[in-house]
């Protein structure tokens, strides 16, 4: 005899990720305890954040912008590698790192079918060849997937004359970039190691 | 660098139950990374459950109508109390309970300043003058204010010649015995009854 509604709205919750069917139930209870006005705010919050912003024509990076802050004002000759929008926020919490990032929007997959052709990486060789960038600095994932799409990219890129790094392995194996803490990809960062 | 917009939403995810920062952020990417439509499904559904979905008159279950339609279709001759709305839910997982149910809206806790008057005790006592209650099954939580207040309760309800009867106490049906507290396993073993 549950609701259709709450129904509605647990469903929605559910879709987050990592979020069964009780959490769901929770979250759908607290905003009908809640006040309309939260309701509101909450809502509002949704579909703005999904209509304002969008990913940067230059890096790929979330912004309400054509082009990122960060693409407008910072050194273009040294990229770093993301696999995802939200990897740029934490290595930007390394604050020393004057660089431009590129985000791929995935990693090579074999197992998952996606191929080099299926994330950005004609992307990169473009901005590569266009702004005579001197460093690629690889940031994917310390993962198996992580570092198969680093190695991949290097690859491409040597007999370019890019020197390619790859974040040094400070980030524990098997771990996801976005829960690194700074301290962790700080010595990363400056420990990066040429990959040859 | 991180986006106003963002900060926005993880903000109203961070005001969810048990949610921290780290979760609210995945929340929001998730929402800014899905599609244009589901935002706004997404939004649509807590603003209509909001603004839809209130309390049934009669006995404070969640409805989108005056009365639930449990209060509609079932028997008034027997009430069971819960704490709050949710628990219904729970209680309804039981198939072959035909009665009505009574949101009290909390429970007496003399620590937190909440007393018989702030909560609904007196609502409980007018519906059971009208409908001709013969039994109230109190089924508030098995905790230090939930017995506290099943206790009130059924002191008031016994002189009217109202059965008052309380969940029973005891080990959970596949919960091992290892790990049940004292107080628990006390109960169960006061409560025990002979094998047949």
């Amino acid at each position: 005899m549950q609701e259709e509604l709450i129904e509605k709205l647990i469903e929605q919750f559910r879709s987050l990720p990592g979020v069964g069917y009780k959490t769901a139930q929770r979250y759908a209870y607290s905003i009908i305890e809640g006040s309309k006005e939260r309701a509101q705010v909450f809502s509002q919050a949704i579909v703005d954040a999904k209509a304002k912003i969008g990913f940067c024509e230059e890096c790929g990076n979330f912004t309400d912008r054509k082009i990122c802050p960060i693409c407008e004002r910072r050194d273009h000759k040294v990229i770093c590698v993301v696999k995802e929008p939200r990897d740029i926020i934490s290595m930007e919490k390394v604050k020393n790192y004057n660089g431009v990032y590129h985000v791929l929007f995935g990693t090579i997959s074999p197992l998952n079918g996606r191929g080099p052709d299926d994330i950005k990486i004609r992307e990169l060789l473009h901005r590569i060849s266009k702004d005579g960038v001197q460093e690629v600095i690889m940031a994917t994932n310390p993962d198996v997937e992580g570092d198969a799409t680093a190695m991949y990219i290097a690859k491409i890129l040597k007999p370019l004359g890019v020197k390619v790094t790859r974040l040094a392995q400070g980030v524990a194996m098997g771990s996801d970039l976005e829960y690194a803490d700074e301290v962790t990809l700080a010595r990363a960062l400056e420990a990066r190691r040429e990959i040859d």
